[in-house]
């Protein structure tokens, strides 16, 4: 089935204790796709950039099956640039710019080709965006959303219209509590569920993934890791591989769930251990299903 | 086989949002014994009280098996008393008061009939007084310790001289950082392997438990309860679970390890359903059992 994500394609200038990059390759929907192509070989892009974007960001999209035609190119403008800097624990991070540039005036045009997409993801954007490439797409089988504490805080309306049209929200744990004002990750799923979504998936960083679908709570642990680089679009890498996953099932159950949330953490773990997107470029899926294999290890229970 | 846990017995303060309680039966040596009685019919306690400590609370511990004959009762002193609040979102808390009292003389000595104890669990002491609990069995299968940042900031040389002598050491996660002086979990847990214990066990609160035993590392999340209480004495529980599940192991392998840490996850997670040991009162294997059984569905990975 077809994947269509929508959200940024960006520079990101990243500082680890580990090492640094300067307008690296960033931007959640770019992230999506990458990290989506493993299960799917239909990804769609939608995203802008500005003419400073180079060609070979392009190609290294492109050479690795992510269809570009919702890719806008904005003559005489800049792209969307973001630099960050992460604390020594690589839990926290203090962001050092935001220039928007040419995300401040992004509408996304859903191509025409793209209206029939099953699985469609929503990057972090404006919930307004986000409403607005709902409108736009027929039938999805799933639409997955994403949102931050900015939108929660600044756009709340907005927000709450939006969320009866989503499918599954994935949100981190601050995110999780402060949209549902509510310390417990348990409650505060089960009132985003009232909000709309039949779905709630809360990401918790090293901690792992929780689901909550119906009345089933699933639980994953992050794979743990000695050498993690940079955090950097594990969030939306992980999103990717949840979606690529649910992109190959004939039915969305939950044991597709539970499977597709395996796959989003095995893809995310190896987006940490490089720099940027760098992990995602050479990945092959025959890695992915072995580092799966070892997920099954760590925590299959004895019988 | 025989359990002996050597800890403290204690008057606890604890007030959390959802409650309060003063006097309450409190301290390690409590917890470990009281949530490793499923698994074990020798259980052992040796601590030490006041003559202020009620008769009810000895008869609530005698009356649910446990082996009181190496509880010390002072003349005129009084018992370790211990006060806490827990934030609203129960991950942290503020001590009140400490009164060590008869805690301050503490020497424990183990009574003959306890020398032959199978698994040694050493609750939350100075290092110092630990070391003479080891000094004073014969060959137990395996000794497991309990350590605090206290003891790692205060007495560094007394901890880096038992940890040689433990077999397992069950720390929560920042103090698996502290004493590793490593922000990475797994490098932590490969480091303190290096100053002793050949298995190290790291409890995160919320975000569940990991096993590291060899190469292998297993990840227990914690249960997802909506109705948390107070967070008092899970550390301990989650350590009497674990110890008396391997107290009736044959052989303590790597799958006995693993369901012993499942075992100690979900006797812990009765604690937190109530206040103080309360939720450990009236508990029963089948209840534990079918909790058991709900951790398998919360994370087994569909095939």
């Amino acid at each position: 089935m077809s994947i269509l994500a929508v959200g940024t394609v960006a520079f990101d200038r990243i500082e680890t204790p580990f090492g640094k990059r300067d307008r690296a390759l960033g931007g959640s929907a770019m992230y999506i796709t990458m990290a989506s192509r493993f299960k799917c070989n239909d990804t769609r892009l939608v995203a802008v950039v500005g003419n400073d974007f180079p060609l070979e960001f392009v190609e290294d999209m492109r050479s690795r099956g992510i269809d570009l035609a919702g890719l806008e190119i904005r003559k005489d403008e800049l792209t969307f640039a973001w630099g960050g800097r992460y604390h020594y624990d690589l839990n926290n991070r203090d962001t050092i710019y935001t220039d928007l540039n040419v995300l401040s005036s992004f509408d996304p045009v859903i191509p025409l080709a793209y209206k029939d997409s099953k699985v469609v993801c929503l990057g972090n954007l404006d919930p307004t965006i986000q409403l607005k490439v709902l409108n736009q797409v027929e039938k999805p089988s799933i639409i997955i959303c994403d949102t931050m504490n900015y939108w929660i805080e600044n756009t709340p309306e907005q927000l709450m219209a939006l969320l009866p049209r989503v499918d599954c929200l994935v949100v981190n744990d601050s995110e999780a509590r402060e949209l549902s004002e509510e310390a417990n990750l348990v409650t505060a799923a089960r009132k985003i569920k009232n909000m709309g979504p039949k779905i709630v998936v809360v990401k918790k960083g090293e901690h792992g993934a929780l689901l909550f679908a119906d009345d089933t709570i699933f639980s994953v642990p992050a794979y743990p890791l000695e050498d993690i680089q940079d955090p950097t679009g594990a969030g939306d890498a992980f999103m990717g591989g949840f979606a690529g996953y649910l992109s190959g099932c004939a039915e969305i159950n939950q044991d597709a769930l539970k499977s597709a949330l395996v796959y989003g953490s095995a893809t995310a773990s190896f987006t940490v251990e490089h720099f940027g997107p760098e992990g995602l470029y050479d990945l092959t899926t025959p890695e992915i299903e072995k580092r799966i294999g070892a997920f099954r290890q760590l925590t299959s229970i004895p019988v």
